[in-house]
């Protein structure tokens, strides 16, 4: 069980007209197509829109993200842990955080601190105590306004790896039993996070995907 | 305050047969000359000694420290605390852990978790209990049986520092102020671990220096 004071530290950031969206998937489940639709969407709408990835997004961030994804050498789980929530504070202070505090701005990050919970928590046995106590201080308590996770089986992202052509890196080398236990992570991020998880299906043809995505967002604009 | 609790999950490490030396210290301490002294004292001795660096020590390591000393940019407090972090679970578990759990080695690390506790919990104002909850996970909580502090006052250090030409890394490039709070930061991780922190005058001679750590070593070795 998580210490319940632990999870009441990460409530979910609403600044005054800007909002901060994160989206969370296991490989295949089409985040980076439907953020970027997502961003057209709201562009058209009118919006300021700011796509970020993680890890990465500021230099020493690309070079977190380089350091884990090109590894060579099996890497310790707290140490995993530890570079992704070094990353997300510099991501934090230099991007986020200024850009929310602005009028209008809309900050869509590729993985945050849900990934940290699947990836570190879950898949490599940290546990997601562990992973909150690492992030437990300004301002790695800061998370998203709504979290988009477009959820598919194990199945389905085994069989859309299969038609990606490209080098895989230091996470998509992973086996089966990994991906279950991303799937078991999210799955618990979600039900520690009940309320800003919005859980898509991302079985769904992509149009049907963009749709319901588009939806929450406008929802919480208006709200 | 720091929590007690948390304070008394950073035992000194004592496995059998093997030794964990750390040596802490500001620019200009004389770390690095002493190090390799005590280095050829002990294998004098017919020990086996292997010297390792923090951050670094590791491929991964590695590229944290370059991360860290060539950033042009700032880096958040918090963002140099876990890359610290990082880089240390590495080293524990790839090469300090295996060497110590060997009989008859001494493992000797240039800086250590008191470098966290000095830079970033007291220089950068993440404050010590902070650093220490970062730590609170295997192998993080294993801190060394000794720690040679080689404690010199800010002008010691200003006068050493002025006779070195090479280009100054992200850390030498700070003022005096921050000396001044790494000296403050050095003094409170003493007053926490008092136990294993072996306080060394850095302003005696070089040979002094030496016999002072030789010393406490062989107590330790023989003890």
């Amino acid at each position: 069980m998580i210490d319940q004071n632990l999870i009441a530290r990460f409530q979910p950031y609403r600044p005054t007209n800007s909002l901060f969206l994160s989206f969370e998937g296991i490989e295949g489940s089409g985040k980076t197509t439907q953020i970027q639709r997502l961003k057209a969407s709201l562009e058209e709408l009118g919006l300021n829109v700011t796509l970020m990835r993680e890890p990465g997004g500021t230099p020493f961030g690309e070079k977190m993200r380089e350091a884990i994804l090109t590894s060579e050498e099996k890497i310790s789980p707290v140490a995993e842990a530890c570079l992704m929530a070094a990353s997300r504070a510099q991501l934090l202070e230099q991007r986020i955080i200024p850009l929310l505090e602005e009028k209008d701005n809309i900050v869509i990050v590729d993985r945050y601190i849900d990934s940290s919970l699947a990836y570190q928590g879950s898949a490599r046995g940290l546990g997601a105590q562990s992973v909150l106590e690492i992030h437990n201080r300004h301002p790695l308590t800061i998370v998203p306004s709504l979290t988009f996770y477009l959820k598919i089986d194990l199945e389905t992202s085994m069989k859309r790896q299969d038609h990606r052509g490209s080098k895989k890196d230091y996470f998509e080398k992973e086996n089966s039993q990994f991906y279950t236990k991303l799937i078991e992570g999210y799955d618990h991020a979600c039900s520690i996070f009940t309320e800003r998880f919005q859980v898509i299906d991302g079985k769904k043809t992509q149009d049907e995907v963009s749709s319901d995505i588009l939806s929450a967002a406008q929802k919480l604009i208006k709200g």
